[in-house]
């Protein structure tokens, strides 16, 4: 599949069928994030993958609980969850104080989102997830930041496009 | 090209030809972003497109000036600059107050990048830009803020691969 058709085939997959996702494809997905640049190439990223249904399952209870964050437990319902953190100690920061590490991560994240695309397989990126659940429950150091979580797996249902705003609203050619 | 194959293949490419990109290729690259998924959908992209040289060598010559930018105004001679931009008030933010605009965007970037691999271009995600004198040169409101910039052509040079961490440095399975 080539890179235009992935980014147009694309979907925010929120069902998603029990079969387990191959090992290799998993594996392929995870050296897509490890091949992202980032700035001064700190690589300032963790992935915290989650294949044990008892985990997962705990990150879905914990999500389902919280009236906040209900649909995003359903949706953690994957045989893959892929946790996106960064070590902010690590990440480059520019001269004024500006911060890059979610930058980074989310280099690395769309790049493992692309690559499931191309393996057939579904994924969802979420921001709106309990970080101090989270946290708990995987284990995760509190100088970590977690930024993104999706789940993988093959998709059991097939979204339509969300809108878009046009090009006309969003490009500026030579100034604003 | 495919995607793992694109994501393998790009570089961060510092010396561009002075040939045009083609119209439809740079149309194609900004239609790779503006269909990225952002948190809520709330897609608070913009994108500045440098193409006029004049305009272009304001942003070397300030970068330039700077010492702590000079390398960054010397990668910035290519034939299209892209300058990518969130609006915080449109972006979504979490309940606990973190804030998506900087991953929203960075998605977007990513999207192009990788389109713009797959079309023979090359390109450099740039952190270290100035916000004072990018935002001044292209006439960006206060409001707005700068994410990262990328110069985008043919490439005049083949870089080789920058290191990476190894999977067992980043990857953790079920738990941290």
């Amino acid at each position: 599949m080539d890179v235009f058709e992935a980014i147009r085939a694309r979907r925010s997959v929120r069902r998603y069928k029990p079969r387990p996702v191959e090992r290799e494809k998993l594996e392929r997905i995870l050296e897509a994030g490890r091949l992202a640049p980032s700035a001064a190439n700190r690589q300032p990223w963790h992935f915290v993958v989650v294949t044990d249904p008892s985990v997962r399952d705990e990150l879905v209870m914990a999500h389902e609980r919280d009236q906040f964050f209900r649909s995003t437990g359903d949706l953690l319902r994957a045989p893959v969850v892929i946790v996106a953190c960064a070590d902010r100690k690590r990440a480059w920061v520019r001269r004024d104080g500006e911060e890059y590490w979610k930058v980074d991560v989310a280099i690395a994240m769309q790049n493992m989102v692309l690559c499931a695309t191309e393996e057939g397989l579904g994924t969802c990126w979420i921001g709106a997830f309990s970080p101090e659940a989270t946290r708990k429950i995987l284990g995760i150091p509190d100088d970590i930041r977690i930024v993104a979580i999706t789940p993988l797996g093959y998709p059991d249902e097939s979204p339509a496009t969300s809108d878009r705003r046009t090009m006309q609203e969003i490009v500026h050619y030579q100034h604003w």
